[in-house]
């Protein structure tokens, strides 16, 4: 059975300001050793799913900078949303087009700001829940979960279920409070729901039919439309009545409570990079638990300056800061812990680790400015 | 009797790095208004000692820069140091140079880089000091403090010596403990140490003669020269074996301990501007404490833009930030506190405002390395 990789690619990522801007997303920020997410998320699919058998969904304005950061991809992969609409239509869409295109076959749906170091790891539950898939279950990777983390939601699954790997999934649970996260943990029944889905498109596109005719027929209407002229007529009539919702509630939530949906222990390493505190814990930290965001090289010792990424650096007695020095640009820290410091050509963010979440509510007032053309 | 005004300009400004560089001086930095420390010292000064009667003595690679910034000074008043040699030498050739020139006369030695408001309470006390100077008294003019700073030198005054505003020097006091300090401060009998003296040059040189004989005849010789052909060569023969010491060491010490040395007891306010922390208790802060350096614009409300300096800022629930935007730039603060925040076009400085003597090791550092074309 032929596999199908689907990676929506879709936010601007806010709370990544200013390194992540509406027209250089967060997908396609350079982490680490130079690749940036979205490279990153493909080569680590790349032994299932190569790139003929790749799609992505993303905004419009991003459809050229993708295909020039992954010359690989097939063009008519490349799926445009006139405007977001959330996980679940971008999801939906691909899984109709898939059908439609690939019938019979399996795909999976990987989120382009992930970040998952052991992709060997990633590939073996990938495979258990191809598995999965393949006996018409809706399927999830969850992630053991290794701290009881409030931010990240959570997947409940029956411990006594196991078959092939694949376990039942009880229900999907929202951003729980700390406690009921450290009481989720002791039971050794949650996973972090991780928004990794696999299943058969008409598995997926029956399941929507149930749960919201409407939307099952809209998305079907413009598959069908998609490899035609009609292409665009069909967006600008269908696009905007579809449910913005994430596929979560639309489809698996539903689902899970008929018993369709199973999951997957993935143990491998897994951040969500949604931010310069989870942006700074992909990163290699000095032994002060300095980082330099983009940066692979080694920091200078104390008080000494040296390059990293674009820029240079300079820090003494400083501890577990993120940083991003502008480029051609020395970045000089003394004696402060626990901040972001980004600096770009146009602006310059210093932030406590801890409220970088602010940056999103930051980047929203600056929207109605005069400072808008910063965003 | 006439007088003259010295005005020693010379030090890089290290503690206020990236801000004041080598070749862009901290007493020619924009403060405030928009006038530089230099051109509010010569204003401060203009109606005692107008253009004509004021001196700056300076490095070779200032000049230019200083008579482009204060267009109305006297070329031949621009005395230019072949290397820095502290305030002593610098002090002493003026002093040798005007007593030549203008035989009989007061002058006055004031830093470039003081900022005193209250420009009418400075001069009633100038007043006061050149009525001193003309009974041949070696005057200071010391500034009533106004906190047990231990970061300021002192001068011990003898309360009850009081003639015609003139008090006696008992002694220099280096900076003290905090303790110590404190203890000044309970006698009453204690001025900051503002390095202003006031004095007939002609008085000095024989201090001078007395406490360093082949000095005195170092000065007094490249005085003859400096308005012949020989000055760089005398310049060249002599700076060199000059005492590398402040004045105050030189002459004055010596000089208190022979009753030669009165003060007068300043009555303004008076800010030692030497590094970012005291850069911004002379700027106008918003209801926060947050100042932007070289602004008198009023900061944005918390968590709105708005523009400042040649930038812009965006502060949110910050406190007492020291802030340069660079030019055309957003500086976006959230949450933190006490902080100096200083951006330029090639090096960023983040540093806690108590700490901010440190930046002077820091630039010290950069000067070994490849990075030494940013200072």
């Amino acid at each position: 059975m032929s596999f199908y990789a689907v990676i929506p690619a879709g936010g601007s990522g806010k709370r990544l300001w200013p390194l992540s801007r509406a027209r250089a997303p967060k997908f396609l920020m350079p982490v680490g050793a130079g690749a940036n997410l979205l490279q990153q998320t493909l080569a680590r699919l790349e032994c299932l799913a190569p790139p003929a058998n790749t799609y992505v969904v993303t905004g419009e304005s991003h459809v050229d900078r993708i295909l020039a950061e992954a010359p690989a991809l097939v063009p008519d992969n490349v799926l445009a949303e006139p405007f977001p609409m959330d996980s679940g239509p971008a999801i939906a869409l691909a899984a109709a087009v898939i059908a439609q295109r690939h019938p019979g076959s399996v795909m999976g749906s990987f989120a382009a700001d992930h970040y998952i170091p052991d992709a060997a790891s990633f590939v073996d539950a990938l495979r258990v829940a191809i598995r999965g898939a393949e006996r018409d279950l809706l399927m999830t990777i969850g992630v053991e979960p290794t701290r009881p983390d409030p931010g990240y939601g959570y997947i409940h699954f029956d411990a006594g279920s196991e078959a092939d790997g694949v376990y039942a999934v009880a229900r999907f649970k929202e951003k729980p409070t700390p406690a009921v996260a450290t009481a989720f943990l002791s039971t050794g029944e949650y996973l972090w729901n991780a928004s990794m889905f696999v299943w058969r498109p008409e598995v997926f596109l029956d399941e929507l039919r149930g749960q919201d005719p409407e939307m099952h027929r809209g998305v079907t209407s413009l598959a069908a439309a998609w490899d035609t002229p009609d292409r665009a007529d069909a967006l600008a009539a269908i696009w905007p009545t579809l449910t913005r919702m994430a596929v979560e509630y639309l489809v698996m939530e539903p689902a899970s409570d008929r018993s369709r949906v199973g999951t997957v222990r993935g143990r491998f390493r897994w951040t969500d990079v949604g931010d310069f505190n989870t942006l700074g814990e992909i990163s290699a930290p000095d032994v002060h638990g300095n980082v330099v965001i983009g940066s692979d090289e080694p920091l200078p010792p104390d008080g000494e300056p040296g390059e990293a990424a674009d820029g240079a650096v300079m820090i003494k007695d400083a501890k577990n800061l993120v940083l991003h020095p502008g480029a051609g640009k020395l970045l000089a820290a003394i004696g402060v812990e626990d901040l972001a410091v980004i600096d770009t050509e146009d602006a310059l963010l210093i932030c406590p680790r801890d409220r970088v979440q602010e940056v999103k509510q930051l980047v929203e007032a600056l929207s109605e400015t005069a400072h808008s053309k910063l965003l």
